[in-house]
């Protein structure tokens, strides 16, 4: 998250500020958000091809039904910046079609990790950032990262699988680390090409240091969830 | 729809008789309706990929989205009846899966077709039978059939481009009327295979002098859709 290139990273002048809502970074954070909501969508519904049940298809269905109302909450709230939201979005579609490119599941319950990982670690990663947000901002991305009962089904099914099958709970152990990673880098990549979302990101979390305790963080939250799958 | 098997309806006892919510069809009704949901959230997914830009799939993700808004509906709707969903569904799964094998489109503009004239096809045959049943069922029926503004998107897409090409309007007209045959073709399948729900459709229209008008009426829908679409 550019721990590594600190000299293109501005100084924030406020430290731990409350950003207004006009921020221009704030653009890009709902911009963002809009892109990984459309983007699950179509994922989801492509791997649901991989449920071996009507019941998974279903399941599956809601819960990208649910990425787009969160969409449509992020649309409205990128209409009142006046940003139009497709040239907001543009600029994130490559880092994150590379990350589901990178992170293909080739099995049901590698799709069900992912959902459930790359949910919890982006939930993770913008509800800290939305903690230094003007309290309308920050409502909006609370709002859209809450989790959903939808997640019951899939902590169902996958400690249901690795509770009869040590070798797919390796696997999925190992699965697990790779979204992770790929994640991280994405992001690195995102602020990397983005001034105003570094600024937001920065002012949010203090400093570098805060970045890198913020990813410590997160790499916690990331096991307990692990955990929680029986990984 | 069974106009050429009559030796296998029965006569409806009651003639326009109003429809207790506790008829067996109406489990029939609930569960056609989730399935075919369902099944179009699946297809419009998939369709998506046939579009050109990044509005077109943000605008048939929110079309697929409402479909499984119905199918929550549905469901609950379904769960009152002491149904469980996945029974309730399974005779339908055939039908349905092959009208939407048998009309897979092409072309992002077919697709748009398909989504605009096939949820209008369904939606004149199950108002029409609602409009017999208990005003609890009924609502529910017209709650999940009611337009949506998505159509607006499809009507401009479509009409824009028939506009401009005399080809292209040709070729969706051909198009418009393969799905309005393939429609009514899966619905007598139907019809053929569920009693309850032959009953509960018979009741509503009368007798089978009554099915032939819904079906004439239905038809000059169509073409009225058709027309809407520059076809």
């Amino acid at each position: 998250m550019g721990t590594q290139s600190s000299a293109a990273l501005r100084v924030p002048l406020i430290d731990s500020a409350i950003l207004a809502a006009d921020h221009p970074g704030v653009a890009d954070l709902f911009a963002v958000l809009a892109y990984g909501e459309i983007s699950a969508f179509y994922r989801l519904a492509e791997e649901a091809k991989l449920s071996p049940t009507l019941r998974g298809k279903v399941a599956v269905a809601k819960m990208a039904a649910a990425e787009m109302a969160h969409f449509e909450t992020l649309e409205a709230a990128l209409a009142s910046t006046g940003a139009d939201i497709f040239d907001a979005m543009a600029p994130f579609v490559r880092a994150l079609d590379a990350y589901h490119a990178s992170t293909d599941p080739s099995t049901w319950l590698e799709s069900m990790v992912k959902f459930y990982v790359g949910d919890g670690i982006a939930a993770d990663f913008y509800t800290e950032i939305a903690g230094a947000l003007s309290p309308e901002v920050a409502a909006v991305v609370q709002d859209v990262l809450a989790e959903t009962s939808h997640s019951e089904f899939v902590v169902e099914e996958v400690r249901k699988a690795v509770a009869v099958s040590r070798s797919e709970r390796d696997r999925l152990t190992l699965w697990g680390r790779r979204l992770l990673g790929e994640a991280i880098t994405q992001a690195q990549y995102v602020m990397a090409q983005r001034d105003e979302l570094t600024d937001l990101v920065l002012t949010a979390t203090g400093d570098l240091n805060g970045i890198a305790e913020l990813f410590e963080r997160m790499q916690t939250s990331h096991a307990e969830r692990m955990a929680v799958l029986g990984l």
